[in-house]
C-alpha cells in the first residue's frame, strides 16, 4: 500500500503508478477539489464520468461544517460523499494562514476565527492529524505555516522551520492515530510532508533536506507556490528542488492546476496537482480550450450548434451545442455552471492522461511544447 | 399521430397512451416544467433518469431569450436542449397576465413590457401561434386570457369570452402555419385549447361548449386553477366539467402538480399536469415523502445515513445518506438543489406511473385514498 511505481521517465517528466487504500492512481494526475467534500456543483458520477482518479477533501472546512465527528460516524469521507476512489485531505494549513486579521499564530498552533459562525477555534498539527484520521482520506497532509509568494527571507524562514517542527509534531501524532485505527475504520492512512520556504532555492533546499530527514515519506508535498509569486519563480523553484526530490515517492505541486502550469509542472518532475481554478472558472463561464479558453457568455457563441471543444471527450462537449450553454448562463440556470466545471476538469485530467501516454512513449517533450504553443495563441 | 388511446378506466381515472412525434406518452403523467428550456439545474440526462416522458418549455421565456429564431436556426427545442422526447410549450398566456402593472390587454392582444431589459412587446394570438412553431414542440397550446383564482363572474367571463375569440384565431394561424410547415423542421405540431371562466361552473361549462364548437382537438387543456382559489373549488370545477369532456381526448390540468393534487386530479378524469413546485421545492430544501414532506435544512437529519426516501427508485435516494444532502444545503452547494429536484421530480412521475398501475389493475380507488391518507398524516 502507498507503493509508488515509476514507469517510465522523459526528460524530468515521470509516469508511474500510485497505490492507494482505494484504488491506484496513474500519473502524472489532475486532482479535483472538494473543498466542502463536493467537487461545487458536482455528483460523485460526474466526477467519476471526467476520469478524476482522486478528490480533495478540505480539512479546515470539513471541520467546521458538518464536523469530522459527523463525518466519521457516517463511515468517512468516501461513504459521506458516496465517492468510491482515493481521497486526500489537506490540512487546513493553507486555510488558517489566509484568514488575515482572523488569525493568531503561536508555536503551539494558530488560533482562529471561524468564518462561519466567529467562534475561536484552535488549530495545531496534532489537531489537524486528529481531524484528517476522523475524516478517513486515504492521504492526510502535514500542518505546514504558510507565507505568501512574496515574503522576505526571514517570514519564509520562520514559516519553513515551523513547518519542520510542526512535521516532528504531525508524525508523531500521525503515529499514534495508526495505532489505534483498528478501532475506526480499519483503513490506513498516509501522511505526506509539505516542503515550504517561500521563493529562497536555499530555504526550500533546507526544508526539503529536513524534510527527507524525518522520513521516509510515501509522498512529498510542494507547498506555498502560486501564491502571488511570479511563473518564472514558481519553475525556479521547481528545477532547484528536483534533484532533491526522491525518485521512488509522488511529488505533489499544491494549489496549481492552470492548463499550462500542469505540463510546465510535469515537466519539472511533478507528478500530481490540485486547484480550485477549473470549477472557479467554469462557474464563471470560462472554459479552457487548447487554443486559450472562451467566454462561454460571449455573444459569438448565440445560435452555435457546434459542440465546445471539438477536441474534447467530455460529457458537456460531446451532448450540448454551444449555443445551447451560452443561453444557460444567460438566463442564469445552475446547469450552465455545472457542465462549464465538467468540461474544465476533463480538460485538465485529460492532459495528465495525454502528458502520461506521451511519457511512455518517449514523445512528451515535442507534444508539450506544440501544445504549449497552441495554448498560448503562438505567442510562447 | 396526436392519437390518444383510452386503455381502462376506474371510475373517472383513466390510463391511456397518447403518441405524439416525438415518442408515446403513457398517461396519467406529471410533465416536468423546463420554463427556460432546462428544468431548473438538470441535465437533460437527470431528467430522463427520472422517467418524465414529456417536458414543458415557456413561450413567453424563450421569445425574450434567446428567441424562437436562435432556436429554430438551431434545429428547434429537442435539439436546442437535446431532450429527444415529446415536448409542450405553453402559450405565455399566463406569463404575460401575471405582469400586473407591466401589460396592457386590448382585443387584439396584450402589449407588456420584458421582464428583462423593459422593452415593449406585444403578444397576440397569432403572435403566440407564430413563435410556438418555430420553438417547434409536439404540442403548442392556445393563447389565453387568465384572471386570479378570486375573480369576480364578470371579470372571469370577459376573460373566458376573449380566450374563446382568440381561440377561432389561434386555431387559423395555426391553420395556415401547419400549411407551411413542410418548409420548416417537417415535424408536425399540433394545437390544444385551453378552457377558461374562473371559480364559476357555468362560465366554465360555456367555455367548454364553445371550445368543443371550435374542435375537433387532438387534446383539451384546464386552465386557470390553482391561482388562488381554494382546493375544494378546483375539485369542484373537475367534476363539473368532467362529463363534458371528450373521452377520447387527453385532458391536461395546467399549472397543477402537488403530490396529493395529482391523485384528486387523476380521480377526477384527468391525464396530464405539470407544476414548477417539484423543482423550487427542491431549490428551498423541501423534499417530497409519502408521509408529507421533510425540509432537508433540519437537524434532524444530520449525521443520518438513511436515504432520504427508502421507498423511492431515485438516483439520490439510491445514491445518497440523508446526512450528506442536509450538508449540501447548509454549505450551499448547487448539488443540494438539484438532487433534491431530482427525486421530487421522480416523486410526481411515479405517482404517475403507480396511479396508471393501479387503474390497470382495478385498484386505483382504495389505494389512492390509503395514499392520501398516509400523506395527510392522517387527517383526511
Amino acid at each position: 500500500m502507498f507503493e509508488f511505481r515509476l514507469q517510465r521517465t522523459a526528460g524530468l517528466a515521470r509516469a508511474g503508478v500510485l497505490s492507494l487504500p482505494h484504488g491506484d492512481v496513474e500519473t502524472p494526475a489532475f486532482m479535483p477539489v472538494g473543498t466542502h467534500a463536493v467537487v461545487r456543483g458536482l455528483s460523485a458520477n460526474d466526477v467519476r464520468r471526467t476520469g478524476a482518479q482522486i478528490i480533495l477533501g478540505n480539512t479546515y472546512h470539513l471541520h467546521l461544517r458538518p464536523g469530522e465527528d459527523v463525518i466519521h460516524q457516517m463511515g468517512g469521507l468516501n461513504r459521506f460523499t458516496t465517492w468510491d476512489r482515493p481521497m486526500l485531505t489537506d490540512s487546513g494549513g493553507f486555510q488558517v494562514f489566509s484568514l488575515h486579521g482572523l488569525r493568531r499564530i503561536a508555536e503551539h498552533g494558530v488560533e482562529f476565527q471561524s468564518h462561519i459562525d466567529g467562534t475561536s477555534r484552535v488549530l495545531t498539527p496534532e489537531g489537524a492529524m486528529g481531524i484528517q484520521a476522523r475524516l478517513g482520506a486515504d492521504v492526510a497532509m502535514a500542518f505546514d505555516h504558510v507565507v505568501p509568494g512574496q515574503s522576505s527571507p526571514e517570514a519564509a524562514c520562520e514559516g519553513m522551520e515551523r513547518t519542520l517542527r510542526w512535521l516532528d509534531r504531525c508524525k508523531a501524532r500521525h503515529l499514534e492515530l495508526a495505532g489505534q485505527q483498528d478501532s475506526g475504520t480499519g483503513e490506513q492512512q498516509a501522511l505526506w510532508p509539505i516542503i515550504q520556504g517561500g521563493i529562497h532555492d536555499q530555504l526550500r533546499m533546507r526544508s526539503l533536506e529536513g524534510t527527507l530527514e524525518r522520513g521516509p515519506w510515501t509522498g512529498i508535498a510542494i507547498g506555498g507556490l502560486s501564491v502571488g509569486e511570479p511563473k518564472p519563480v514558481m519553475h525556479r523553484i521547481l528545477e532547484h528542488l528536483e534533484p532533491g526530490l526522491p525518485r521512488e515517492i509522488p511529488r505533489y505541486l499544491m494549489g496549481v492546476g492552470f492548463p499550462a502550469d500542469l505540463l510546465e509542472g510535469i515537466a519539472r518532475g511533478v507528478d500530481l496537482f490540485d486547484c480550485v481554478a477549473a470549477t472557479r472558472n467554469g462557474r464563471h463561464g470560462t472554459a479552457w480550450l487548447p487554443a486559450g479558453r472562451v467566454n462561454v457568455k460571449g455573444a459569438a457563441l448565440k445560435g452555435s450548434v457546434e459542440p465546445l471543444d471539438p477536441t474534447c471527450d467530455c460529457e458537456t462537449c460531446t451532448t450540448y451545442p454551444r449555443g445551447y450553454l451560452r443561453h444557460l448562463f444567460v438566463v442564469e440556470d445552475m446547469l450552465g455552471l455545472r457542465l462549464i466545471s465538467i468540461h474544465n476538469i476533463r480538460f485538465l485530467v485529460r492532459l495528465g492522461e495525454q502528458a502520461r501516454a506521451h511519457i511512455l512513449n518517449a514523445t512528451f517533450d515535442g507534444w508539450s511544447r506544440d501544445w504549449l504553443r497552441e495554448h498560448y495563441g503562438g505567442t510562447t
